[in-house]
């Protein structure tokens, strides 16, 4: 099998481009007609360092890498519209180019979403994925990190910490039938909640929660020289993770304050906007959040449990803590 | 070191970002404000794989990957605007980063371009490198790879097969200071010459020539189900070339034919623009191209010599050839 002959099966399989689309696959570049503010990420997924084979098959593979970059769009409050795919592998291991590209399709497929271009590469063990993603924002609506202000609310789309209890379920070969596992493998896509979010201009900064709760929380506080007071019995459990914590090694709220890979998006409401939040969370039902603490002017972030508060470790996932 | 120290240092090196770039390093996404037609392109560029460490020092491998991606927009006939950069290594080899990240500033100031953002990951061995490169071109400008006709007349940039050569030079430690080690290392990129054959319509198609001259001619046939004609003794080579031969492992012509990576701009001019090319690179020497050949309609390449013309086999680098 040629290089040219697998570019040959990506531009039947991707074939479809919408007309603002001028030139796409097998190009030296993609070009595109284009208005609105651009967005545009770009993330790594590593064999052995983001992900293992033995625990995830091609399919889940393709989708899982495409959501950890568009999720990230989605953070901005931006539509996700295209995306350029780098992968490499071992020669030996071409069959896992078919059952991955499928993922790829049926995820593009289900949100929308272009494949323009990309690399393709062996490699000599590892699989090597690579996923840029561009997307798009009306101009004064794009959501930053920066831009939280004291006495802002904070406030989660989902439960934290499922993710990375399943991956050690996975880890230690616990396979009950569980939604942990299910959340590592395939973590939610918050594209509508981020819509709903932007449209109505609610959020003054947002993140996805990649890294932890707590490390992409000071991702939000850090650069405002800005603090956090977090409620411990607010914060959004599971009852697939509580009911799971005796299999697991730690305790939950090891978890729930620094697991990885949630996806879900945090997010800090404005005050003249509090109310109307609330009103449409709680009783309209519009978009699933949760409340769990707010913006103070003291810089550190600060867990309380009843009447007493203390102050949080700032750490999370680091590629290079030794 | 921290990911997020690592982070800093990139933010404090590359902050400077033009007034259309809403947000850049260190965000989700990065956003920017844009019009003309959007140019997308990414690249891998594979410790072991793309380069070896002990032919290239970090400063020069980062400009080599850049280097490749940017020729891809050059390809296109697109001006580059901005980069975003993937950067995995293994935790010991930190002290990598830093003369690395000297060269991409280096070479983003010399091409003002500017850096908006990319992802930072561990890996277990070898270094993995991945550029997006973001370019633009007016609307009905840009030069794809179809678009040739018969009778259009085939151009290339510079010199044939010095990369492929001096990397063999390098392969076998024969440590001539040569250009053609140079060559290798540090591949021109025709930003200028693309511009010009852009902004005066000369081109109906263009390619940049990563995998060989035949190879790369082969891309801008195949789809339009066209040929060519390639006159031997107007092949473009470097006297380097030539007087290094014999310590060369095979014919020139095999470099010059199939050697990959001189990133020279191969382009078909139209018959109607012809003349006025010829003028503007013989007399006017308002840029460098070399003659080569011309598109027939009978399919495949041919080569000619003197009065000789053979059918030339298609080949070239290809990652999953066994």
């Amino acid at each position: 099998m040629s290089e040219f002959e697998l570019i040959k099966k990506i531009k039947k399989l991707f074939g479809k481009i919408p007309p603002s689309v001028k030139i796409s696959i097998g190009d030296d570049a993609a070009a595109v007609e284009e208005d609105k503010l651009k967005l545009y990420t770009t993330d790594m997924f590593i064999e052995n360092i983001h992900f293992k084979r033995e625990y995830m098959n091609p399919s889940q593979i393709a989708k899982k890498a495409l959501i950890c970059s568009v999720s990230d769009i989605c953070a901005m409050g931006g539509v996700p519209k295209y995306v350029l795919l780098n992968l490499a592998l071992p020669k030996e291991e071409i069959s896992f180019f078919d059952e991955f590209l499928e993922g790829i399709k049926e995820f593009l497929k289900d949100h929308n979403l272009y494949l323009l271009g990309g690399d393709l590469s062996s490699s000599l063990k590892d699989i090597f994925i690579c996923v840029t993603v561009i997307g798009e924002v009306e101009k004064n609506k794009v959501i930053g990190r920066r831009g939280a202000k004291i006495g802002d609310k904070i406030f989660v789309t989902g439960y934290l910490g499922n993710s990375s209890a399943g991956l050690e379920l996975l880890k230690r070969g616990i396979k009950i039938n569980s939604n942990l596992i299910n959340s590592h493998i395939h973590p939610p896509l918050r594209i509508r909640e981020a819509q709903f979010i932007k449209d109505y201009e609610f959020a003054t900064s947002m993140i996805d929660i990649s890294d932890g709760l707590i490390l992409d929380l000071y991702f939000l506080l850090c650069e405002d020289n800005l603090g956090a007071k977090i409620y411990k019995d607010k914060l959004p459990i599971s009852s697939d993770l509580r009911s799971l914590s005796s299999f697991l090694s730690k305790d939950i709220y090891e978890y729930v304050l620094y697991g990885g890979e949630d996806y879900e998006l945090l997010f800090t409401v404005k005050k003249e906007k509090y109310e109307e939040f609330k009103d449409i969370i709680e009783k309209k039902r519009k978009m699933v959040a949760f409340e769990i603490g707010e913006i103070i002017e003291e810089e550190g972030i600060f867990l309380v449990e009843k009447s007493k508060i203390s102050k949080i470790l700032v750490k999370g996932f680091n590629h290079f803590s030794d």
